[in-house]
Formats: C-alpha cells, structure tokens, sequence
C-alpha cells in the first residue's frame, strides 16, 4: 500500500499515520520529497480495506498495490489453468462452443439441440430452469425430474452437460447431473451460492455480474478457488451502461484484461450480452476475435415460442452459420473449433 | 405495447405482426399515418417480453406502456403507503433515523450506541452480523448468539431493531429478532431471498441494487408484496457509475421519482452510498432535503476500529450534529425528526 | 509516480524499467519487498502520461501520485477562493441563486423575471441565446441585439447578469455586456473555447461535462485558470449513468469531493440535471444540503410555452416557493440566502 | 408520439392533453383501454422535445415513436450509403484501415509510416495536430507547415490522407490537404465544428463521443449530413463506464446496431477505445469480427518516443501480424482487406 500526504502538513502528523499503520501490523517506509511525503506500507492483507487510512488526517490518496486477489492472480501462477472435461481442454488452443435452450422445456427440444450440437462438432450442452416464481422447493417445481432428463439427453448423444445453478438451492440436486456449473450474473454477488456450488466439486463458470468491476469478478472468483475448487472459468456477460439499444454492453476487452491478470480461462455470453438475436452473431464472432476460449450461445429449435428469453437465441440455421464463420475466425487468432461430425 | 413498423413495410409483413400479436393474446388497434404504421396492443401483461415483438420482421420499435410491476405502483395504490413500526409512521410527515453499528461486534459497543440513539430521540437501531467467511451454519459464526444479544440491547434502551439479512440462510434466525429486515443492495437480484424474506412477515427495507434501474427496483419490491408482505420501504444506496472519487454514486434523484411512481416509503443510505465518513453527513442532509422517509446512518463509538467500513461510519459527535442539522432541514420541508431526549 | 514490479520479475528488468524513468527525468527510489519491488519516481509533471510507464515490461502498476491539475488544487492554496461580484462573495457563506429562462427570447420575458428575482432577493440573472441552427455568424441569428437587451434589462433592475457561451464564437459578443460567463457542460471538453473566454478576463461558471470525472473537470478548470484568470466557478450539471428516469443523474456528492480538493467554489444546475420540473425544487433543495455555494435554477414566466428547455424550468410560484425552503436549508447549514425584498 | 394517460384520471383531464397536442400541430387519435388511455399523436417533428408532454398533468409516458434522426436514418435511405475515396470503397465489401501517428511530429517519422502502409496495401495515412496548448492562431503552432508536410508524404506514396480536426480553427487548413476529416470523439457535440466541417465538403468520420448514446451520435452525424456533406462515416470509439481497466469501454455492440439503424459506414478504433498497446491487437480484430467497414490504428516508428499517445500505439511488426490477422477474419465475415503490395 502506497500512502501519499498531503503537500505540507506537519510531521506530527505522518508521524501519527506511520504509528497507525504500523499498529495495523505494516512495515513502513517513509520517502519524503520537495513538497509531499510518499509512506510504503508493505505487508498488507488482500482484503484489508483502505479507506482505514484514507480517513486518517494528512492523508491525500492511498493505493492498494498488490491485488484484492491471490490465487485467482498471475502472480499466483504464471501459466495458463486449463481445464480438463473429460479429455477436452478449456484455456489452451480450443473455441470451445456451449449452446442450447437457456430454459430447459421439454425433452424433445433438447433431443432436437443435443442433436444439432453434434452434428456441428459442438461438445458441451448449456442449459437451465425456470427460475422458482413462487417458493423454492415448491412442488409445482419438479427440479430433480427435469434435471434427470437433462443428464439422460447429455449421455445420449455424448456431451457435457452444462446447467445454469442461479440459487444455492439448486445446488445439491445439479451437482448429481451437471458436468458444468454455470452462475450467471445475478449470482456473482451471492457469497453463499460461490461457495456451496464451489464445495460440490464441479467446474464452474462464473458469470460477471452487471454492475461488477474486472477487479471485483476476480474477487469472486477467488472465493470458490479458496474452497479449493481450482476449476473456474470466468465468462464476460456485458455489464450495463448508459447505452440502451442493447440490454447490456459486452465489454470484449475484458478478455484480453482478464488474460493478463489472471490464469483463469475467459469465455463470453453475447447471447446475455446483447439481448437481441440479431446482435448475437456479430458479437459472438467478435468474441473468438478477442481471444475467448469459448463462447455460450442460446439457440432453441423454435426460439419465438421459447418460454423464456426466445428473442436472444438463434435459429438453428443461423447457429450452422455462426459454426462456419467462428471456424474461420479461430484459425485467424491460433485457436481451434471443433469440426462437423459429417 | 405500441409496437411501431419501419417506415414503407409491405402490407403483408404489417398483417403478419398483428397475427403473431393475437396468439400472444393482445387486442390489436392499427393506426396507419402518412408513412409508418403503429400498432397498439392491449392486454399486456407485466411480465411480457417485448422483445418477442421486437425481433419480428417489419417492427422498428416496441414500448410496453404499462409498467413492468404493479402493486408497486400508484395506479394499485394512490394514496401513500404508510408503515406502523409500534406507532411511529413511516412514509407520512416523519423522517426515521435508522443509525447503529453495520455489523454487530460485541455488547458494549451495542449499548453505548443505543443510548446515544435513545438521548437523540431515534427509535431505530440498525446493525447486521459479519458475512460468512466460511460455511453458512458454521459452527464459527454463532449467528443465534448474537442475534439475542442484539434484541436484548434493544428491548432494554426501548429501541426498533433493524436487522441485515444478506442471505436467506439467515432469515429465519433474524426474523425471531428483528422488528424490520434490511436487505442489502447485494441481495435485490437475490429472488430466494427476497421470497423467503417477505414470507417471514417482517417489514422489509430493500436496497437498490447498484446496477439496478429504477424500475427494476420497483420489479424486486413487487416480488416481495405479491407475497402478501404489504410492508415494503425502499432504500437508496447508491448506484455505480464513472464516477470513482465515491465509492457509489447516490443517485438523490430516485427519491423524487420513486415518490412519483410508488405509493412506497423510500430511504437512503449515505453510509453505503457514498462509502466516506466526511461525504455522509452533507449525503444525509441532502438525502433529507430531497425528500427521503428516512436515513440509514453508520455510527461506531469507535469508528477506527470498527471491523468492517469503520470509515464510512460517523462518530457520535458527528451523528449528534448531523442530527442538529437534519431537524432543522426536516422543517424546511414540512416533516419532523424526532429531538432528543434532554 | 509509484510503480508497481510484477511479483518475481528478473533484477535486469527493474533495472531497465528504472533507467527508462530516469531518461523521462524522474529521481527513482528502490523498495523492494519480499515477493514485490516497488519505485518511487519523484518530480512528475502534472500531464506526464501514466501509460507510457505501465506499457514498460514487468510493470503490473502505475499510480500518479499527484494531482494531474496544480492551480485548481488544494495543495496550490489552502483557503477557499471567494470570488466577488460587485460586493457580493461567491465561495463563503452566502448560497448564491442564478436564475432566469435559459433562453432570452424578449424583453417583456426577462423583464418579469427580473422583477421577481428583485423580490426575492436574488441577486444574479442567467440566460443565454439559442444554439445557432445554421452557420454561426448567419443574420438569422442577431446575438448582439439579444444580449444588448438581456443587459439593458439587468442594468434597469440592478442584476448582476449570467450568459450561457456555448462556443468561441461568442466569447467577444458576450463579453461586452455579461458579469459572469457560463460555459454549459457541452463546452468543456472544448480547449479552444476554454482559453478564448478564460482570456475575456470574465469569472467563468464551468459546468460539469456529462462524461467528466471530477478530476477532468478540475483539469478543465485549471486550463482557464492557467490563463490568469483565477476567477472560476465549478458547477455540477449531472453525468450520464444507465438510469432514464431523469435525464441526466445530478451527482450531489461531487460538491464536498470538490471542496475537499480544490479552493473553488462549487454550484450545481438541477434544472440540466435532471431535465424534469418536478425534480428540480427537491434536487435544488438537496444542493444546498449538501453545501453547494449556489444554484442555477431555470424558471420562465410561462414555462409550457418556453422555446427550449420549458418541461425543465419551474413557474414563478413554485420559485418561490422553492426560495422560502431553501433559505432555511442553507440556514440549518450555516450560510444564508438573502430574504425577500418585501 | 404516443403519449400514455395515468390509469383512472377523469375525461376533463385527458380531454385538456388532447387540446394541448393539437395547439402542438399534432393530429391525435385516442383509443381508451378498460383502465387506461393511449394517445396517438401524429405529425411530431424530429426535434419536438417530448418533455413538453410529459410535465402535463394525468401524463404517465410519453413515448417519441420517430427518431430524431433523418436524413441518418435507414427510413431515409434503404440501401448502404458506399463513400468512394478516389475509387476505394467505404461501406461495401471492403474493410477499410487506417493507420498512422496519431500526432504528426516529423517527416522521417511519417515517411517510414507511410512506407509500411504501402507495403502492407493499406491505402489510408491517418494523422493529426497536437492540441494547441497555448492560443489558437499562435506563432508556437505552425500548422499549416505541418498540414503540407503530411500533404507531401501522402503524395509520395499515393495514399489519401486522413486529417484529426479537433476544433473550427482548423477547418479551413486542413480543407486545404486533406482527404478525409476525422471529427474525434470529444468534438462530437461542438456544433460549431459540426457545421464548419461539413461545409469543407470534405468526407467526414464522425467518432462517437465517451457519453454519447447511439441516438445522439445519429443525432449528430445529422447535423453534418443537413449541410449537404452526404459522406458521413461513423467511428465507434469507446464509451465511458464504472470499468476503468481500458481507458474507455470499446462498444462493439454499437456496429451492428447502427448497421440496422442508418445506412452510413461504421468503423472502429480501438487505440482510443482501449488506450493500451496490448489491447489494441485483439479489439481492432473484434471490431473487423462485428462487421466494421474499417479500423483506425495508432502506429509509430518508436511508439515509446512518441510525444503523445505512444502506449496506445501499435509497433510496426505488431501492425503487420495484425494486418494478417484481420485479412483472415475479413474473409470469415465476407469482407476484405487490400493483401500486402509484395
């Protein structure tokens, strides 16, 4: 931490800030210059909260200079974390795809995705519940059953299941079918769901809240990784800004920040980003420019009937098209998407 | 929902629009001007996403006219809503004070705070318990004890006690204590909590979430009156923006809106807002000026050793003053804070 | 300037990253910590761009430790600017109110405006000319006869008078007949109108731009005062933010941020702020709570018939009524508001 | 317009909305609900200030069905508007890319620039002026030396030059070489310059301003396209938004939604949008991904040395890698990019 007084206040006074700091247990150097004294702070606690001596009298600006995170950082460790689903690595040289119908409906429509998907090469199946209109556990929300076709879908066809875990009472009941968590934006925020989904052992993918700093993202992420849960992916979702002819602005130069900061694969959502279908494609493309190791799209097989969020999902033939242009795209950047089955 | 076609669409296209409207259950009025076509569907309901009209071909543009809640709104409800807290009103001619420690460290601080509230004639003691640093019902967090602990400084001193709940893990233990739950600006996106909170019978504050728009806010609050939990107070909390001098920007203007648009009593929390003690007193005071129902205010006996946001909360000499000043900024228009005791 | 080594970066690229400081001209100090080595690069200037350092090889951070502005700071000078206005101080205790149609459009207007402010003790008239619609210069828009009317006007009732200059071209016009000049948030990203009318010699209003951080606006400032003209007045306006309900959100905390770093007096527009008459009187009333040293506030004799900008000014009654509030707001405050003339 | 009466005000009131939009020149349909009235206003002007409707009495919304745009909108004009520079098309097929010093500061450094250009088949040289620091007009600031110097390298090698006009004092020299203005992001909202510009008749590339929504960057490419300049260009260059790790958030969203909204070109640049070296390679990729016709890149001799803006500069080799990279992703989208000339 880096202390910097005000230009000419009296000793007496950066004497007292140096015996706060110390007692705060910081080893101090004092620089004094022409006009204005600079106080290193060495020796400070990821989360010790700065404004304890942003308050202190004299004081003009303090600077946290090492990370509110650790193992999330580079410094941590300086190669990149690749995941591992069962043979396909997430982080390394691979685009990796995760489509389908954010709200699963019915076990036909997923056949139908789950189909598609293979067909385009794609490996990993994303989808999700209705969030509870009423109340958790109720029983007009039959969790586990949906849940189960889900898993028997996957298995079908042999992909990954990804599902979409937005409360911690869904926790336990994903965790004995989900190859992949997913915690959307809403949830980046909830301590205690990072940190049941981050005990259940799965790899999980963590959504970047709307109003949440890169800084704070990572924060997050530290907290499931502290669980000893080293499998996280971070996943750019847009973030909201005074711009309003999308829902929110993906800010894509989060992936290549996020790529310096930290070891953690980076993926995007344009189709949560945007909002609209028809900027899904563009965005989805300009994603795998940045160099995400992945991308989540929503596609259903007849998106205007969807029960939910229909108008940010593909067509299926527009994701065929989405398929081809990424191939191209992730060769342009060193990466790989998978090819067609036939 | 006025749904406006692109200027010149074929006839075709127009009628195709007015079909699809007519499955999703709307009366249709067409309205055709020299060169655009508008459309008026009647019949929306709140809930309806308009971009299932805004992606259909032809349509240039979408407003779903009515709003997006409903018992929030003062088309249910004209007159103010006020809430009884045991004979003080909240949400008539009064500003509440809501003041006290932001997390709950030990009796002694508890009491001395409560007979400074009680010496300044405030009826309402506001704290909260550390958040989970581990597992939630961890046997190192004895949330229970304290709880206790906090309700019997309350009962003795005669104050209301307002109590944090972050997460739904603790509703049920705060709601044996608490008068009123405080949900945190975290916690609005957070809809098992807001369930399970508004189940729990206890008047409820809702802070705005810092990404969250007005009527979003307004959307989270409905949440909690349809489950028959009429007593709802908004709180202002801050909002984030550029703007990085604050920790938030408390966005004042919402006090005025919401009164407009919501029979509901609002607050603000400068504490939170603004996230420096030396911007809280002038926030509050401006918080009051704009019209607020009341104030969430920060106060430790010992600010600097607070173990969590010591520096945004006042100490006593402060809050004593800034009581000083918010009676008489309280007059000026037309509403009253309570004096003190001697 | 701090730097910040990334962890366990090699001793030959400190070495570099301290050469290439010393060829810019700083004095560099060494402090090398346990896993982390930081530098001290004493004798900055002002505008020296951070980034040409944090683009250095092994540099994770960059802190400028001053100020990017000198004259503007309170490092520069201690006490607070008091700027004064034929024998009215701008800057002490004295809440000044500037109002007045933000448009002239006749005589017969701004001379019934005048005349209320007379009764009401108001001491400053502000208005303005229409933005030209074509060129700038064109006989469609006689700016000269306007302003030699607005002049006229205040000289009949012993006004000091306030005019909006948009741009350069009519800095020279407008400094023939106006006290004081304010350079509306649109203009103060704008240089070449900064210099022009800090060159008139005129104290300037400089309103916040939408984008602006506080401290670009104070940069802006300090370009006016490095023109000699010491006589610069600082005007919170509102900045742009992802809430719609208000037109632009009125940053109320940007006025003690600013009196705690700079010596300027500090104002604020609630009529620009938030763009709707019904918000102005709470916000104006909340500006003064929060100490600001003056409102700007816009009022027509008949609003709903104004040229520009009616929906946001309020009717003679309502400022009126407006003056009575906040006199006792500036008041519980301790500054005063000068009283009705009957 | 579509106004929107509060649910359950009396006839006399909405009757009174009726007169008030018909004194406005509105031809007005009403259609009444079972709790609410919906008004149709017709006739509304671009720039009528919907404000007017929305402070009248028993209003609730009030909705602009037009945009306030014209002349810029795809209404206007159905097909692509293709701006051909000499017989290179802009707004076609081809991904235009403009490279160069930001400031121009010497021949030797504009010579080699220029030469890469050409080996690389880039046909744009993009260059400007550093801000005046002193007065406009100065002996210190020989800008028309400088406008032919580059007028004279750009000659040499056949390339159309691309000139930074950042105020009106400029317009008439630049006039005199350049080929193409480029109006940057913080000119946006001087009409002035708008105006001055667009009556050069020279083609102009319009940068979107750091608050400027989509709407208002139309809003303002319209005042350039009413003075008959039909060669109007769009440059997306990043917003500002709470994320302070870029300089400014890249919205890459906005090119496919002005390629839905108006017929003009859209390009991108990413050099100011992300103002860091290292982000400049994967957001201008991103850009040509999304669909822009062109990319603006900031590249120097010695990026290190440059007097300003050197951090957000491209190496030459990292200029050259990119041009590879972009050929391929223009191919996946459909486009080109001229192939190195050996």
């Amino acid at each position: 931490m880096v202390v910097v007084m005000q230009a000419g206040v009296e000793d007496a006074l950066i004497e007292a800030v140096i015996g706060r700091l110390s007692r705060f247990g910081f080893d101090v150097h004092r620089s004094s210059g022409v006009s204005q004294t600079v106080l290193g702070a060495i020796g400070v606690q990821p989360d010790f909260d700065v404004r304890q001596v942003q308050v202190l009298e004299g004081v003009a600006e303090v600077y946290r200079v090492t990370e509110p995170y650790k193992i999330a950082s580079r410094t941590w460790r300086r190669g990149d974390t690749v995941i591992d689903i069962a043979g396909i690595e997430i982080g390394r040289d691979r685009v990796a795809v995760m489509a389908g119908p954010r709200v699963y409906e019915n076990e036909a429509q997923l056949e139908s995705t789950a189909a598609l998907l293979v067909d385009q090469g794609v490996r990993f199946l994303r989808t999700g519940l209705l969030r509870p209109k009423k109340a958790a556990h109720s029983s007009e929300w039959p969790a586990d059953d949906r849940l189960r076709q889900m898993r028997a879908v996957a298995d079908t066809h042999g992909l990954h299941l990804v599902v979409e875990v937005s409360d911690q009472t869904l926790v336990s009941q994903a965790a004995a079918v989900a190859d992949i968590f997913l915690i959307p934006s809403t949830g980046m925020q909830n301590e205690v769901l990072l940190m049941e989904a981050a005990r259940a052992g799965k790899p999980v993918i963590l959504q970047r809240g709307l109003a949440a700093t890169i800084e704070e993202w990572l924060m997050a992420a530290e907290k499931i990784l502290a669980q000893s849960n080293a499998r996280v992916m971070l996943c750019e979702g847009g973030i909201r800004t005074f711009e309003q002819s999308t829902r929110h602005t993906l800010d894509l130069s989060s992936i290549p920040v996020v790529q310096a900061k930290s070891h953690l694969p980076v993926l995007a959502d344009p189709s949560h980003g945007t909002g609209l279908r028809n900027k899904v494609t563009p965005m989805a493309r300009a994603a795998v420019a940045a160099g995400a190791h992945g991308v989540l799209i929503d596609i259903y097989p007849d998106p205007p009937s969807a029960l939910r969020d229909g108008p940010q999902a593909l067509f299926f033939e527009q994701f065929v098209e989405l398929m081809a242009q990424i191939r191209l795209i992730a060769a342009a950047v060193g990466r790989t998407v998978a090819s067609p089955a036939r």
